[in-house]
C-alpha cells in the first residue's frame, strides 16, 4: 500500500452537494470551478484516484468516472502509469504566479546583534573577554552519564510541562530555602536560560519601562530594547559601587516597572553589592513602587563555597529572582529558572506558554538527576577552587603586568574583573593592536553602557583560559597598553 | 581547604585609597562606612579572614589587624570558631528591612492561559478533541537510541549556535528542496517548536498588525495578543474553504504585517486549501504588500505519504515557511524551524536571540541522526498508515452515530476533522453532559474565533486515540447529539 512519494498533486476542494456523502458530480464540479479560475496550474498532478477515494469515502468507480469525463471535457489527460494531469491551458488562461510581498523590505525592523560567544575548544586567539567557564572544567562526562541514566530509567517522555519538570522544580525550591530563600516548587519556572527568565519578564509588564544597570549585560540591554521598553541607565561604577543618588534620581523621573539588578558578581563588571547597597535598592523599590528582577547567575561561584543573601533573601518573595544553569554547568543545556510568587506565577506561564509552549522536558530530568546525585555540588566546588587558583593568578600576571595608572577590581570570585584604563589609551585601537598578536578583548563592553559610558575599561574574563594562556594574554596587553601610554 | 557552607556572610564594598594594594585602614573604613549607614543587619558574620585575604589578595595579618580594631571600636564581635560578627546595634540602630514593591500587583497584566494540553499515558477519559499523536505510535525507543548514539560519537557539546544546529539546517534544506522547495541551509532557523518561530517573527514586525485565519490556532492567536498585534480575521469555512472575498476586504483595511496561513491540515478545522485559493493567497500578498506566514505543520501527515506543494513552493522564498517536529514526531522535543530568506535571516535571528539566545543542540544533534538514520521518514510513513486507518474508522463511525443534521470534513490526512452541529446544539451544555461519561471535547475551540463565531462544532481529533476507544468515544458523542436535537 505504501510507496515513495511521486511528484506534487494539485490541491482541490470538494464540496458536497448532499450532506451524506460525495457523488462523481461533486467531484467534477470541484475540478472545473478551480480549472475555470485561471489558477489551477497546467501540467499538474491531480489527486490520485486512491487518494479521493480514501479522502472522500467513495468508491474507486466514482473517481475514475469523474476523471474520465473530465478528460472527455479537455480538462485532464490521462498519462499512463503517471496518472490524471491538468490539460495544457487553452487560449488565454496561461497560469501567472503571483510574487507575494516580501515581508523584509516592507516591514522588518530589527538590526543584526552580534551572536553571542559560546566556548569553543582549542581556538587560536587568547579570548580576554569572555565570560564563560572553559569546557575542560566543566563536567561533560558526568552530564553524559546523567543523559544515559535518564534514558534507561524513565525513556523519553512524550509530554511536557509549561512550568518545567515538577521534580526539578521541587530540587530547585529545597536547595533554595537550604540558603535561606524561602521558595516553593510552585513558584518556579524552568525557562530557556536566564534569558527567557528575562524576556518573559519584560513581556508580561504592564508598563514598559525598565531601569537596568549601566554598563548593562548587554543581551539584557538588547531584550529590553527589543522588546520596546523604555531603558534607564543606574550607574554603576566596579570601584565605586552603585552611585544611588543618581539611581534615585532616574526612578524617581522616569518610574520604570522595575529595575534589572545582578546582585553578585555583574556582567560586565565583576561588581557585587555591599549588603548597605541591597538594603538601599529595597527601599528605593518600596518608596517608588518599583520591582526588583535580580539576576543571581553569580553566586554559585563565590570563593571558598561560601555564600552571601541575595535581594530575595533580605526583601522577600517581592524580589523577582533569576538563576540559570547555563554558565556554571553547561552553556549548551539551556536551562535558567524564575522565582515568583504566587501573584506573578500566572502572569509569567502565560507569557512562557505564548513564546516557547515549553522547554524540552528530557534536560530538566538530566539536571534534576545530576544535582539529585551530588554531582552539581561537588562540581560546584571544584569550580569555585579552579576559579579562585585562575582569579590569584590573574591579579598575580595583572600586579606584575600593568603600569600603576591601570587599575582592576577584586571581585573575590566569579568569573570577571573590571580592568579600567586610563582615559587617554584608545581601547578600540588597543583591541586592534592585541588582534595582530591573537589576543582578543571584547569591544561590546561599549556598547553595553546606557547612554554615556562612564568607563574606559575592559571586561577580563579569567574563568575561559588556563593560567599559562591567560598570563600569555596578560602579559601581551600589559605591554601593548605601556606602548599606549607611552 | 574546601569547607561545607556555613551561614551567609555579609556583603562589603572595599576601596583602595592607593592604587596599588589594599591596607588595613581601608578594611576598616569600608566597615564603619557600612555600618553607620544603618543598614548592616546587626549580628551579620562578616567575610571570613581567608575570604578578605584571597580576595583582595593581602595577608592574613592584615584582615585580622583590620577586624581586631573593629572589635576595640564596638562595631565587630569575635565568636569562637565562628568568625567575626556585626555588633549589637547601638540607640537608635534598629535594621529595617524595607518590603520591596510587588511587580504583581503594580504592573503585570497577562490573564492565565490554559495549559496546552499534551498526550499522557493511560488516562481515563476519552479526549476527542486533542491534536495530538497517540504516544504508542510515537517512536520512542528509536528517538532513545538516537539520544545514546550522541552520546557515544561526538559527546555533549558546551557551545551553541544561535541558529541551530549545523547538520541539521543542511538535511532539513535537503529535504525541502526534495520536495520542490529551494532552500539553504543558511536560511533554516531552528526554534522551540513552530510556537518560538511565530513568536520571533512578530517581534520582529515592524507594523503591529496581523491578520489569521479564524478560527485560529488558539495559541497563535493569544500570541499575537499578547505581542500587542491587532488581530483582523480571516474567515475560514471548513466546508466551504476561504471566504476570499472577506479577507480581501479586511486586509484592505487593516493592512496588517502578515496573514498567518496554516495551509494543509488547518488546526482547528482539519481544513486544506486548494491550489486556487493558495494563488489568490499570494495575488492577496502582492496586490495589499502583506506578508504570508505560512505553517506547514500538517503535509507530512497527508495519506499514503503523498505531498502537494505549500504556498513556499507556489510563491518562493518571500513566503516565510514553518514548520515543526514536536506533533509528528515528539512533542516533547520541542524542535521546530523557520525557513526564511536573506533579508529575513538576520531579524529574525535577533529576535531568537534576545529570547532564548539558542535551544539546546544535543536535541537538534540527535534529530539529526534520527532523519539521516531514516528513521523519520519510515516513522512518517507508518504514521500516515496508521493515521488513514484511524480516519477511516474515525469516517465510518460517524456515519453510523450522527444524525443527518450532522456534518463533517473529510480532510483526508492529519490528525483532526471538524463536526459541525446544528446552531441549536449547545456545545456547552453537550460537552458538560459527555463529562459525567468521561468523554472530553476541547472547548477551547470557541475561543480561537477572531470576532462573532461562524461555526458551532468541535474538533475531533482522530490521531489520538486507538481505534476502539475512538469508536466508544464517538458513539457517546452521537447519542449525546441526538438527544440535544430531540
Amino acid at each position: 500500500m505504501l510507496q515513495s512519494p511521486k511528484a506534487p498533486y494539485v490541491r482541490l476542494r470538494i464540496e458536497r452537494a448532499a450532506s451524506s456523502s460525495f457523488s462523481r458530480a461533486d467531484i467534477i464540479g470541484a475540478v472545473r470551478r478551480e480549472y475555470a479560475s485561471g489558477r489551477l496550474p497546467a501540467g499538474s498532478r491531480m489527486p490520485p484516484v486512491r487518494v479521493l477515494q480514501h479522502q472522500l469515502g467513495i468508491s474507486k468507480n466514482t473517481a475514475q468516472e469523474a476523471y474520465e469525463e473530465l478528460i472527455a471535457d479537455g480538462v485532464l489527460t490521462n498519462r499512463k502509469r503517471l496518472g490524471y494531469f491538468v490539460d495544457a491551458p487553452r487560449k488565454h488562461q496561461r497560469i501567472h504566479t503571483p510574487t507575494p510581498a516580501s515581508i523584509a523590505t516592507i516591514k522588518m525592523s530589527f538590526a543584526a546583534v552580534a551572536p553571542a560567544r559560546a566556548p569553543r575548544q582549542g581556538r587560536k586567539p587568547i579570548d580576554l573577554g569572555s565570560v564563560f567557564i572553559e569546557r575542560d572544567i566543566l563536567p561533560m562526562q558526568k552530564l553524559a552519564q546523567c543523559f544515559r541514566a535518564v534514558l534507561r530509567d524513565s525513556g523519553l517522555r512524550a509530554d511536557y510541562d509549561r512550568q518545567g519538570f515538577a521534580p526539578l522544580r521541587h530540587l530547585i525550591a529545597q536547595r533554595l530555602v537550604k540558603r535561606g530563600i524561602p521558595a516553593r516548587a510552585d513558584d518556579v519556572i524552568i525557562t530557556t536560560g536566564s534569558q527567557q527568565a528575562l524576556d518573559i519578564v519584560t513581556r508580561a509588564l504592564d508598563c514598559k519601562a525598565v531601569a537596568t544597570e549601566s554598563p548593562a549585560y548587554g543581551i539584557a540591554k538588547l531584550l529590553f530594547e527589543m522588546n520596546q521598553m523604555r531603558v534607564s541607565a543606574l550607574p554603576l561604577d566596579p570601584f565605586k559601587g552603585a552611585d544611588l543618588d543618581r539611581w534615585r534620581e532616574t526612578i524617581a523621573a522616569a518610574r520604570p516597572a522595575i529595575m534589572y539588578v545582578t546582585s553578585s558578581f555583574q556582567n560586565p563588571t565583576g561588581y557585587s553589592y555591599s549588603t548597605a547597597e541591597l538594603m538601599q535598592l529595597l527601599e528605593l523599590s518600596q518608596e517608588f513602587q518599583c520591582g526588583i528582577v535580580e539576576d543571581d547567575w553569580g553566586s554559585d561561584m563565590l570563593s571558598f563555597s561560601e555564600f552571601r543573601p541575595p535581594l530575595r533573601a533580605l526583601g522577600g518573595e517581592h524580589v523577582l529572582y533569576v538563576n540559570s544553569f547555563t554558565k556554571k554547568l553547561l552553556p549548551s543545556l539551556r536551562i535558567g529558572y524564575l522565582l515568583a510568587n504566587e501573584a506573578t506565577r500566572e502572569p509569567l506561564l502565560a507569557a512562557k506558554q505564548v513564546a516557547t509552549l515549553a522547554n524540552p522536558p528530557i534536560i530538566d530530568a538530566v539536571l534534576y538527576e545530576f544535582i539529585s546525585r551530588g554531582y552539581y555540588d561537588a562540581h560546584l566546588r571544584s569550580l569555585q577552587a579552579e576559579l579562585d587558583v585562575r582569579y590569584k593568578a590573574c591579579l598575580d600576571a595583572l600586579s606584575a603586568t600593568m603600569p600603576p595608572e591601570v587599575r582592576w577590581t577584586t571581585p573575590g570570585g566569579g568569573p570577571v574583573l573590571w580592568l579600567e584604563l586610563p582615559p587617554r589609551v584608545d581601547i578600540q585601537k588597543l583591541a586592534a593592536e592585541l588582534a595582530t598578536k591573537d589576543v582578543r578583548v571584547d569591544l561590546r563592553t561599549a556598547s553595553w553602557f546606557v547612554g554615556e559610558p562612564h568607563l574606559n575599561g575592559l571586561r577580563i574574563g579569567y574563568a575561559s583560559l588556563p593560567t599559562q594562556r591567560l598570563r600569555q594574554g596578560l602579559d601581551l596587553l600589559g605591554r601593548a597598553v605601556k606602548r599606549a601610554l607611552a
